[in-house]
């Protein structure tokens, strides 16, 4: 049993002035949960329904939780049929202070399901440094948590202007390169010294890059088109660069 | 304005039965459309806003539509905020017989969006046949369109039993491998000759590989890990391997 009151505040984690508010996410799912409960001490509170738990007993002897019930998760998540588990972490914000390691920087990237989607690209390749302009969809959306599988808890996400980003990096002796549909250069001949520090930068799904980074950002690279297709998503874009780095 | 009866027959197109009754699928949205367009003749009505002819006469001056409502839109696709056109197109169902070029076979493929993404890349990287096990989404859910963005209209995209599939590919001599986590073989140091036919199983996001493939299909290989996740999206580790196919 849970108060009206409670169940209000967990709802409005939903949205992303809840969020702030309350400097605080919601997570879903056992996968997930799971995933962030390795990270240990990151989760606040667990909820678990009856049923979850009955089923799950190898997971919930090991976790301190409260009980819930069906019709309790599903108002707080719009989740037409849930897991049954639930739970709330901090949001821990991230530093441009003292950043070590490569770096992504998202140009106004808008779908949830491709940031959670690069950020889990990145962890898998060792990028911890997930840098979003102020355009791109919030990370702490429930989608974008979803597509991460956990890696929002190992990763340094920085939001921030652009500009201010682009610029640290440089005075930071980063290499600086996007990827970019109209480049001449192509990935596989790419001019980058893997072993001194490097960002790259994604634009937009629909638009590309930006004004900002096209003037910021001399050396861009492209992946060889085969087909008869506008363009590669932006995510398997990303995935198929920080493969080539990671060789 | 448009007949209640074709607003049924529209909306039943939503569902995989209505698809499969009227051998029809629903495109919505300028840049699907425009894309299927310039494929030529595929398009077998288009329907379109005032509003939107107003604002893309560009478009709407080259081609045939009807006049709809937004209202009759949104009772038809659903979408909250349409963008003022629909059309609809036959589904050309794809063959085994006489395939040329390389294939894709997706073995138990759940998320809509995942599966339009690496229709999307396979178009990229000129790889003509999509193979479909029974188990996967349906190939036409308005998801998987718009993730494929195109991709539909330039493909062979047959759906048949896995073991068919895999027999086919064998008989026709083409060489399989398949993509696996638990795989001691790397993607860097594959041994395919890419000069010859070669066909590539992914499996299902949540379980991997199923039983039937891992027992026909000996070589595997895996992308190299290099930071604490579980795994790689499935679209993700498709681009990649393509890509690395590419060179």
């Amino acid at each position: 049993m849970i108060s009206k009151h409670k169940i209000k505040i967990l709802r409005s984690l939903n949205t992303k002035k809840g969020r702030l508010l309350h400097k605080m996410i919601l997570l879903e799912g056992k996968r997930l949960i799971e995933e962030v409960l390795s990270e240990k001490s990151k989760i606040k509170k667990i909820w678990i329904t009856k049923d979850f738990e009955n089923n799950n007993s190898e997971l919930t002897k090991k976790i301190n939780f409260e009980e819930i019930s069906n019709k309790e998760i599903k108002m707080i998540t719009g989740t037409v049929n849930p897991q049954g588990i639930i739970a709330i972490t901090e949001i821990k914000e991230g530093s441009l202070d003292n950043i070590f390691g490569n770096a992504i920087i998202l140009d106004n990237i808008s779908d949830p399901g491709n940031l959670g989607t690069i950020m889990r690209s990145a962890c898998w390749f060792g990028i911890r440094n997930i840098f979003l302009s102020k355009e791109c969809v919030d990370p702490y959306n429930s989608k974008v948590i979803r597509s991460a599988m956990g890696a929002h808890f190992k990763q340094n996400i920085v939001i921030d202007e652009l500009d201010s980003l682009i610029n640290h990096l440089y005075s930071n002796d980063y290499q600086l390169l996007s990827t970019d549909l109209n480049s001449n250069n192509n990935l596989k001949n790419l001019k980058i010294d893997k072993n001194k520090k490097w960002g790259v930068v994604f634009g937009n799904e629909a638009h590309g890059l930006s004004k900002l980074t096209k003037e910021k950002i001399e050396y861009n690279v492209k992946i060889s088109q085969f087909g008869p297709i506008e363009s590669l998503n932006v995510a398997v874009a990303c995935g198929i660069f920080l493969y080539e780095m990671s060789k």
